[in-house]
């Protein structure tokens, strides 16, 4: 009885849930110190101090009844204004509260957007490896999934891109920096990805829209930055959710800016607003968003990610793994020591370490390991992962 | 370059804007004790106390990372757990934590809901007068809507509905209590409705669901209460929002009852905590599931909106208005005096005083009333009223 569209869901989620089951009892049977769960993408630091005092103030001095009750679908015009002027101070742009709207995280917002721009069987591409629910979001609106073969440093493979976009590609979606694989685009790859953008908007004489979704904005390393989108491209959107940077991922909220430069923007602005209405997210949590008004530009101490990274990195290349050093985010893309990653995955069990196959992001050969974990727990996966890479002649 | 699914919607949009600054005009105009606006369904009473406390509380209480962090799509057990307590020492059931689901708002748990069970063009039964947003929610799903025509009285109309109930019939969608015509279901109703649908399972030999959408469920006069559907149907959905029980729309906090009776109901229970996770929600806000489990069978003090419906309802039946005496929600439906109920409306705006057109609820011929305002601004309006009266040589 339950919809086709949902059918096979359904039926994997009781795979990913026997994973979940499969974790717990090895936690039950070795004790939590002697099991490795790298599966999770779930923030391991805490929320700045900040939040839970700033939610104290905000109850104590607002008005209950306005506190909590509804505004514009867009959310409240002085939190629009706040993010806006952060925004602007942020990367020299000049956004009014008329870019911004206030979404239930970044889930949410890339489902008003495509929900208000595509029609049945436009096309989205997608770069390989990618977070396995774009698929769900794209087919929710009845759009096709057009997928980009990875290249093997994991950045966007811009000659398949050109052979795949063709007059029906109605939207890009990329990540930056990029779950799974931890890359960061660089200024010049987003540079050469608008270039092959504009061209195909000339040729095919229509907009195609550039959806950036950014929960890990702020999660990059070695001083890097990521590039601001709407600099490069004219029609951009950019999907950002405080769920990472604050570690907040339970409370839903987030922001979608619509540029000026978008075409059509004021009712592309207006259709993502009803979006939010019609989809039945009315409007991010409204706490929540004037929580975050008072916290713009802080975040938790995002340098632990780094930390990780590095002990995770140095100590799994030197044991002869291979994998591309993650530039941003909390995860780490290694190369399977052979060619069936599950083999791997289910050898590494036997070790009590839990890592996610790459086949879940459309790239198999390849494990996400997840290091959003405490910095001892890695400390002592790594005589594991040593033992396991014997189990596969690595570094000898 | 708006998805054509979205495009009248954003046309129609700018006819809302324009209603709503024309509101603002006449404040500006005549002042906020001069103006006297019935059109918006806001709660007009407080939260009760304890939720800020409560708030408060669980923030200086609980873990932060765990508090706003990610929990399972159907929301957190306790909370879940502590729901189904709460509905079984209310309703004398047995729910457990598998017959409940948090959701962002009553809104989004109709979502879920219809993405988990809608094929293209099946279809969803609605009765006149209905919440127009039901239109949106079918559509998303591809569903075809059908409507039944109103009773003088507004109950549901039984002999239309088995005239159209078919084999492409999927599901009912009903409001109980209603908005906008302010009556309750009565236990005979429900009973008579349930019948129907039993009859047509049986001849069309397959499940039909009743969605019932009650988030005015404690909003009832006169000592009444709204019948719990489960007790008399099978396949029968509840959908529940603390928007108006507690004064918290802006928040998008309720749940959704998937009883054991329902047919395939832990393929239906998974697939609607799937929808919650695909259609972007993720969970409802997790901060505020803490909170209401802590507020179970609290509410605002909703006997303002009954002292509102008394004088409302005497004051205008005293002028020679028609209308059926509300028994339940904030919302009263008035015959409007001419046939073109925005006749009506435009000469009210004379008078300053603002309603929404029935035919906004799919029904003209009527005016929507939203008493979830001041007792004093109702006292006001009713002189108002008057005069409004003479206009149309009522009650002479």
């Amino acid at each position: 009885m339950v919809s086709k569209s949902m059918e096979n869901l359904v039926k994997n989620s009781s795979t990913i849930r026997q994973m979940f089951e499969e974790g717990n009892n090895l936690i039950k049977k070795y004790g939590k110190e002697n099991v490795f769960d790298f599966s999770i993408g779930n923030p391991s630091v805490n929320p700045p101090k900040e939040l839970n005092s700033s939610i104290k103030e905000i109850v104590d001095n607002t008005d209950s009844k306005e506190l909590h009750g509804y505004m514009s679908n867009a959310g409240y015009e002085d939190v629009r204004i706040n993010v806006a002027n952060y925004l602007n101070n942020e990367f020299n742009t000049s956004f009014n509260k008329q870019n911004i709207i206030m979404c239930c995280g970044a889930a949410a917002g890339l489902n008003i957007i495509l929900k208000s721009i595509l029609n049945p069987d436009d096309e989205v591409i997608i770069f390989k490896p990618y977070f396995m629910e774009y698929r769900n979001y794209i087919s929710n609106y009845n759009g096709k999934i057009v997928e980009i073969e990875a290249l093997e440093d994991f950045t966007p493979n811009l000659e398949d891109l050109k052979n795949k976009i063709n007059e029906k590609t109605k939207a890009i979606i990329i990540n930056n920096p990029n779950n799974p694989s931890g890359v960061l685009y660089s200024e010049d790859i987003i540079k050469s990805l608008s270039n092959v953008l504009y061209k195909a908007q000339e040729k095919y004489n229509h907009d195609i829209f550039l959806i950036s979704d950014e929960p890990y904005r702020e999660i990059v390393f070695d001083g890097k930055k990521a590039p601001f989108i709407p600099k490069y491209y004219n029609n951009s959107f950019i999907v950002y959710s405080y769920s990472k940077s604050l570690s907040i991922p339970g409370e839903r909220i987030g922001y979608v800016i619509v540029p000026d430069e978008i075409n059509d923007k004021e009712n592309i602005f207006n259709a993502i607003s009803i979006a939010n209405r019609i989809l039945g997210f009315i409007n991010a949590p409204s706490l929540m968003q004037k929580v975050l008004s008072k916290l713009l530009g802080k975040t938790s101490d995002l340098s632990e990610y780094e930390k990780n990274r590095d002990l995770l990195y140095n100590g799994l290349t030197d044991l002869g793994y291979t994998c591309i050093k993650p530039q941003g985010t909390f995860y780490l893309f290694l190369k399977s020591p052979v060619e069936d990653e599950k083999e791997f995955i289910e050898k590494a069990k036997k070790f009590n370490i839990l890592m996610v196959p790459g086949s879940s992001f459309a790239c198999p050969g390849y494990v996400r390991i997840a290091f959003c974990v405490e910095y001892e727990m890695i400390k002592r996966a790594l005589p594991k992962f040593k033992e396991l890479a014997k189990e596969f002649n690595l570094g000898v």
